[in-house]
């Protein structure tokens, strides 16, 4: 079947929002066996919107739509569905009564403005979002239009991710999946890190001619990854060409390969401590917090992370521990204190617990020489309680970047810490 | 002058990654005088990324690309647009120097295939890229097919968004701007925080018909923006448009509007702070190392923040000096640990040095109860040195999501905090 993607807000086309809604949809769209041939953004301009969704209905069987469900007047989504149908808008009491519980269990008004998203046509139901308070919109219509069931559907999420993901995974995932028949595309991602894009490229390259399953390489800010895409008529036939390409792959790429697909570093680390029954502290500095929030983004992570210490002062770090020697002769970022400081957080914790692993950073993450050090020098270091691993480079991308990277770096050398361990 | 984006990678097509850097350059191109018209993306095929060019070059004076300027074997950018314009590659003797020599300081070996990233067109020249290996091209070509200037252009930037954006500011922007003439779309977004959508909508109905500027009202992960747009000739006469407007619709929302345009929470309390030479402490436990992580994405923001604990157990939020008899009597997941923490991240501080605020937050960010406490339970509070203001709210919207609100409503608390102190 054939799907197009609508993306609905003139902040989009304005760049003022990032449209990862089409992304996360166009991800899924291939295992279940719909193919997506065009990808479209409208503004909150009711007339645009309904040439959008009318081209829309003459080329695809399945058109799927987020934003512009709002309850405020530039939120025409429901408006312009109903116009290219040719249907009249309707108060649904079923939805008011949720819509109105749903602020109640909030403990605020329900403002009248938002009666407009317990709006339904004939042709379409509501779609629960427990996350939000705009339901989804699922329009089914027989149309002569139609390109292979006789049935064309709208369906119609929220613009804030939480709540279209949630909706796209429980309510919507599954329906679309039972109504495309046909063969399937299934992609199998293995996830490197330790070599750079073009060696992968060149260890790859005896795979890189197939023509069934493709294999492309790519860089990514955890790594490299190198995607196996097969098509074939079922999922399980797709899989079993994949299934000799990857262990070959496997075997050319050995340690580097830390995980597939929707793997994190994060959650594959958790998984190894878990497993051994260790436990993990940090202490940064330059990333601010960040290499712990990473760390606890991973459900289940208080049975490994003893806790963090962001540690922006020189005052602080030798509060906890750290040498003031070290800091003295070395200077704060320095690949020693970077050491001693991995050191300081698995020992000196609080309540004389330990951990064994600690993690320590110090470096520049802005754009300005501190220490005389040039913007993105980075001392990153994991002891195991023998000695200290460390590791130094200096390359600034911006903030943001240059933060992401030395905890990915972290990651990396605790991961090469466990495998070693055993 | 008609602008084109196209992005480049099947990654993008199988959503594999997020597209950020066609809305990056979608969001600067109105205000220099572009028009965006088409947007497309095209996967690592040279035939159909041929046929993208090609038909870019029939409708559009200025081609943008992103993405595909790698060194891999299905990195083919360059090679489509050699193609689409009937043009030879060769490799260009200074661009390779250059490529040596960044390999070289980078202390690591030049892989021979990255020869490619030296390539140029006669109608190309390189675009430097101090942040990665890819030189951008800027094509520059006296066509038939032009419609306005007799010249069409293609640039080409490579994908990884901290290259292309340092690359899009630094070299592109400006020398786009000076080709294209015309009239400009100027914006002017106020954000807000503490008010709900409908409710900013509601009050600021009344200018919500103007035709220009015109004004829209959206919610993101950090309050609701009211974004004002207005055409003009000059940029100096679309501000004059936007000016009364904004002015009324600050009058209207008062207090609750903290920022605009660029402006990020911790920012403007990163600004606030620094003025009146005030200090920070954080205490957190369910975000995990964000709210510290958010501080500390502001350059400079070692000046007021004296740093933070990820205080992960009851351990070490004892450790760090918060009362064991209220975590027995509230359980941790309490506004008044919440508030303790608040108190103890100020005043515990290794070195006595305390901070003149302090943050606690305290909650469940995971999917699962704990403590008998529903997941998106979020306990928060601000310490000022006399009392702590607590927050409490239980709303549930994923991990991510669930601690990116609890960071913002943090810095929401931390902001009236201080304006009350005045």
């Amino acid at each position: 079947m054939r799907a197009e993607i609508i993306s609905v807000g003139t902040e989009l086309l304005l760049g003022e929002i990032l449209d990862t809604n089409a992304q996360y949809i166009a991800a899924r769209l291939p295992a279940i066996g719909l193919d997506l041939y065009f990808q479209s953004t409208a503004g909150d301009n009711l007339e645009r919107l309904v040439d959008t969704i009318e081209r829309g209905l003459a080329r695809s069987d399945v058109i799927i739509m987020t934003g512009g469900l709002g309850p405020t007047e530039d939120d025409l989504t429901r408006e312009a569905i109903a116009s290219a149908l040719g249907e009249e808008l309707f108060v649904d009491a079923d939805a008011e009564r949720a819509l109105r519980a749903f602020f109640t269990s909030r403990g605020v008004g329900f403002p009248e403005r938002n009666v407009k998203q317990a709006q339904l046509i004939p042709s379409a139901t509501a779609i629960p979002n427990p996350r939000g308070t705009a339901p989804g919109w699922w329009v089914e219509k027989g149309t002569s239009a139609s390109l292979s069931t006789g049935f064309q559907y709208i369906i119609a999420m929220p613009g804030p991710p939480s709540e279209m993901q949630r909706m796209w995974e429980k309510e919507v995932e599954q329906r679309l999946a039972s109504l495309a028949g046909g063969g399937v595309l299934i992609t199998r991602v293995l996830k490197t890190i330790g070599a750079g894009e073009s060696h992968i490229d060149e260890m790859l390259a005896p795979l890189l001619k197939s023509a069934n399953p493709t294999i492309g390489v790519y860089a990514k800010p955890d790594g490299v990854y190198a995607r196996i895409a097969a098509k074939a008529p079922t999922a399980e036939a797709a899989r079993d060409l994949i299934a000799p390409v990857e262990d070959e792959a496997r075997r050319i790429l050995g340690a580097i390969v830390w995980g597939a697909d929707g793997d994190s570093l994060e959650g594959i680390i958790g998984a190894m401590l878990n497993e051994r029954g260790l436990t993990l502290a940090t202490m940064e500095s330059c990333t601010g917090g960040l290499l712990a929030s990473t760390i606890t983004d991973v459900d289940g992570s208080s049975a490994y992370f003893k806790g963090g210490y962001v540690a922006y002062t020189a005052q602080m770090k030798m509060g906890l521990g750290v040498s003031a020697e070290l800091i003295e002769r070395y200077g704060a970022i320095s690949s020693e204190v970077a050491c001693d400081m991995a050191r300081a957080a698995r020992e000196s914790f609080p309540g004389r617990m330990g951990a064994d692993y600690g993690i320590g950073i110090t470096g520049v993450a802005g754009g300005e020489e501190v220490e005389g050090k040039p913007p993105g020098t980075m001392h990153i270091a994991v002891h195991d309680g023998r000695e200290a691993q460390p590791l130094s480079y200096a390359f600034y991308q911006g903030r943001a970047a240059t933060k992401r990277r030395a905890v990915t770096t972290a990651l990396f050398l605790l991961r090469r810490a466990l495998l070693a361990r055993g």
